[in-house]
């Protein structure tokens, strides 16, 4: 699921497909339409499905909570351009992979120790997988069999471990329970009498005109909900 | 908020007030009543409002969205030691502090070079606050005055550059969204129908006898929402 366009061999390859998603909109709605194209995707036979984010926003979060590996590409740069990655995102990682390594080799591998040095801090020791990072070119085709041997090797460890299975059983109550909120603050948030109340809710409590907890309080009684407290 | 049995001089102190407040217990309502807790004390006019978490489970995140200035506390400790801190509470920090500096002061040194460098990837070039490291002693009451400091200048920069207000603003709002979702799901969870078919549908989602998208809209049409998808 990517964009085609950025794919030239990819994509006239008749054992792939690629989908493009809307990036815009509600997002669990997207979130929901890109769960149910994995579904799809697993059920027509597909044995490795890749999900692309935009990498922007909550959609590493998202993606996150759907896949078995999580793989996070950057970029070679020194100094202020290695400032700043997304917070969260070295968290999420399987599998750091430097891309563009062919053009600036020496800052590609300073990036690389960077990161190894800051995963190394974030991972027990115990940790039946320990993220490694790879310098890679997408351009000149390189690392790329070390990279994919690293992800057959982080499937196999994480079978064995039983931490696969856990993973995506975990990952499924997750996503159950998701929807049920989503569903039930949607329901709330149209209700015709929360509608009306909350601009002025939310102004008094900016202002600290009334606490959360009473605007909290009068939200619900909106809904019927005002006497359990 | 802490344990006043391990602040011995503090606990003396006429200007100061120590609350434990339970650790265990639902963690919606420890957050509730630490969040009244605060504004309790800050009515009182106390000018400073201390909150220890206990370092475990989510409760940084809930704490790290009610205070002003979040410091983490580390020990120094190489190797394998310094592996596996919690994911995500780096990324809160506005202020690292390594203490014990005084029994270990090249591990200490060590740590809080590595820290410091893990901080510098996660912190944008941008930002108009960067998270320093320190090491103290709170035993032989080292560097406290310059964390003291430290605090007072993170202080001065966010009033002056308008995060403060944003920050308190921002949380107030997540907050009263927080008990919202937080009665909503109490009331969903605490249905007959629900809390009847829930064991039978976890199992059948767990072992993949059916989808989460199906299970959450069994769920929510026991709750007479199964008409909205």
């Amino acid at each position: 699921m990517g964009d085609k366009t950025r794919m030239e061999k990819l994509a006239v390859d008749p054992c792939a497909f690629i989908r493009p998603s809307p990036s815009s909109g509600v997002l669990g709605g997207v979130a929901r339409a890109t769960r149910e194209t994995i579904l799809l995707c697993e059920a027509a036979g597909y044995d490795v499905v890749l999900v692309e984010t935009v990498g922007a926003g909550q959609s590493e979060y998202v993606v996150a909570d759907m896949v078995d590996l999580f793989l996070v590409l950057m970029l070679p740069g020194a100094g202020d351009m290695l400032q700043g990655i997304k917070k969260g995102v070295l968290e999420l990682a399987d599998i750091i992979a430097v891309n563009k390594a062919d053009q600036a080799p020496d800052q590609g591998r300073r990036a690389a120790r960077d990161y190894a040095s800051a995963l190394q801090i974030m991972t027990a020791a115990d940790a039946p997988w320990k993220p490694p990072v790879l310098s890679i070119s997408g351009l000149l085709n390189q690392g790329l069999d070390d990279l994919w041997a690293q992800m057959q090797q982080h499937h196999k460890i994480m079978i064995k471990s039983g931490l696969f299975h856990e993973r995506r059983q975990e990952q499924t109550i997750k996503w159950m329970w998701a929807m049920v909120e989503d569903r039930l603050l949607s329901r709330f948030r149209a209700n015709p009498e929360v509608k009306a109340a909350l601009p002025d809710l939310m102004a008094d409590v900016k202002d600290d005109r009334i606490t959360a907890t009473l605007a909290a309080e009068k939200l619900l009684a909106h809904f019927g909900m005002g006497d359990f407290i």
